[in-house]
């Protein structure tokens, strides 16, 4: 048995072949005891029956035991129909595990429009639960990828004053990465035990910080789901304020970890960018330019190339819609400052620039100078590959 | 000597060589009539010197006698040096061709950041206007050509009740294309008799319905610049309602021609995506929805491979930012209706649609359900050639 997961918490797959390939496309979480769950969802207004179903779990305020998670098929823009599919594989996976069938959250990816084929459903879950406990966090999170180069996960024991308590996060997402989160399954576990109170108020503000920050195409898609699953099976409490305050700590650094692997395994990308606005008028000001520079498709390929054109990040800035003035703005490239008071500065130093290009983690640090407004975002860079991979994704 | 521009107009190009090519990079158009002017510009905040020039001609309502445009120099985050060597160069010639030095535009296209290198300015000014008359349009719009693969102009003659006048219009673009302009850079000519009013209100209208309304990979430059001049050499004067409209629809044709050639040359791209929203609450809503089409790095590779991947549309139009409602949305893609009420409809016809998608224009109509609401606009695909052209385009 594999128990690298937190306590009360046994992972299964099996290999449904939803698609032609040669692996397992479907896994399942199962809780021994009851969990408290928090959750964030795509804000396409098209999102797929399997995020119609946890959103209503989550509305409804009960606690959850299970996740069902699969690759291949993503049960979006499929109308009733497609909600009808998840509702008879609730029930037949309730039945298996003897829970209740809005206990059992679902998180899919893969192409838009197409339906669950429910024969392979059918099939793969007779056998699903049978191997509950054989799998470990990497064996699961493998399940439900698709186009990802690696499998996305951590883990980390946390020491509280209380005691001992594990935190793991399991994600995909590789293409249609963008802020507000993108085709990114994510399943977060921990045996804490903690309010449904303080988990959803530590979950939301922490996947703002980490999830909410990264960009690879600036595609939103319809099945975007990061779910968080509390059972408290470690008996520790998170009562003191130090203790919360830590385990809240400890889960934004986790979900950084895994953010950042989602940048370094964008399609078809080969750095990871780091863009830092500094001295915006406010908070939102940042934000707004940091997505422009992140959503630039001249910034990605001129980085993508070790091509050091900062005039292709000024651009980006300028044309964001935050006020700045244009001779107050400065830009610091791999941490060479390239712009200062409207003009270039350190043209002597493009050599060496061009050799810190070549790094894979490329630092963009702008000042605004409008007062002390911050945001920090990664960014994929934009490779041939990327367009390789989605010219024919579907065939 | 060549006529093919309205009359009182012409041209003259030379090699300043500004980059290592072999070719005229610097042109000039001049008037031998004062001309009333019409121009919109680049939004960025982060604009170019010679469009600080531009706009002040703008503004001051004076008439203008010439153009200089030129090809690898931006002159753009210059600082207060950069737009001294535009005053400089609007000296040279106004003395050279016996103007004032505010009758002389200048437009600009190359890397942003650059000064201009004005040794090479004065040396190729100096031959600039003994050549006046011996280019014609094609020969003015390959002087200002960057990257794109083919020079980009239309020139139509009006038969108007008073009489017949003639439009050309000469642009650049490549890359950088997007609403509300990016790097592109349009002289309109004409000879008619025009009052400064009703051209400056036919032209942005009219730039609005076409240039504004294309999009290739949505970064809009610090350098985009539309100019009309009109010289009324032809003695035709626009006085009567009828050759009004006549001639304003014949500009909004000759625009909307010139701008599909813009698209038609997107860096590395093969296709013309035709994008209509209709049914939309209002226009500006329609215009949400077919940016977000427009923008989408996924529709744009899904199309390039000729992938009828139109779940990606229905994807981008959910995260446009538009209230609509998944079951009261429909899409036709290459006129075959492929989603109705909330799910796929005739799952049977890909092949058909996939032969479709081989053709260079595709159609995109989406139907919103929701009101009267109509926009249309053009995007490029996105190909491996885009992101070679632009990874490298400062080596």
């Amino acid at each position: 048995m594999k128990d690298d997961l937190p306590k009360g918490f046994r992972a299964a797959t099996v290999a449904a072949k939803f698609r032609n390939w040669n692996r397992d496309d479907l896994g399942l979480i199962f809780s021994d005891l009851p969990c408290v769950l928090a959750a964030l969802f795509t804000r396409n207004i098209f999102c797929a029956a399997p995020v119609i179903v946890c959103k209503e779990i989550l509305a409804s305020g009960r606690t959850i035991r299970a996740v069902v998670a699969n690759a291949g098929q993503a049960n979006s823009c499929t109308g009733a129909d497609g909600l009808k599919d998840c509702r008879e594989i609730q029930e037949i996976a309730a039945k298996d595990l003897g829970v209740a069938p809005d206990e059992i959250a679902l998180v899919s990816t893969g192409v838009i429009g197409a339906r669950f084929d429910m024969a392979k459903w059918r099939e793969a879950l007779k056998k699903l639960s049978a191997g509950l406990g054989k799998q470990d966090a990497e064996g699961f999170t493998r399940s439900f990828m698709t186009t990802d180069a690696f499998p996305k996960f951590a883990s980390r024991d946390i020491e509280l004053s209380a005691g001992n308590v594990r935190l793991t996060v399991m994600a995909k997402g590789a293409g249609m990465i963008c802020p507000d989160m993108a085709t990114m399954l994510c399943v977060v576990l921990t045996d804490a035990a903690i309010t449904r109170e303080y988990w959803r108020k530590f979950f939301i503000k922490e996947v703002d910080a980490s999830f909410n920050r990264v960009s690879v195409d600036g595609d939103t898609s319809t099945n975007d789901t990061i779910l968080g699953l509390a059972n408290g099976a470690s008996g520790v409490e998170l009562i003191s304020d130090g203790d919360r305050e830590l385990f809240r700590d400890e889960l934004g650094q986790i979900l950084k970890k895994v953010a950042y692997m989602l940048v370094q395994d964008g399609e078809g990308s080969s750095k990871v960018i780091h863009i830092d606005i500094e001295g915006a008028a406010d908070e939102a000001a940042a934000k707004k330019a940091a997505r422009a520079v992140a959503g630039s498709q001249l910034v990605k390929t001129a980085i993508y190339g070790g091509d050091a054109n900062w005039g292709r990040i000024i651009n980006a800035v300028g044309y964001s819609g935050v006020d700045v003035r244009p001779d107050e703005v400065g830009l610091y490239l791999c941490g060479i400052e390239r712009f200062r008071d409207g003009v270039p500065v350190n043209d002597n130093m493009e050599a060496e620039l061009a050799e810190k290009l070549k790094e894979r983690d490329i630092s963009v640090r702008i000042i605004l100078g409008k007062g002390d407004g911050k945001y920090s975002m990664l960014s994929s860079d934009l490779g041939r590959e990327y367009v390789t991979l989605n010219s024919d994704y579907r065939s």
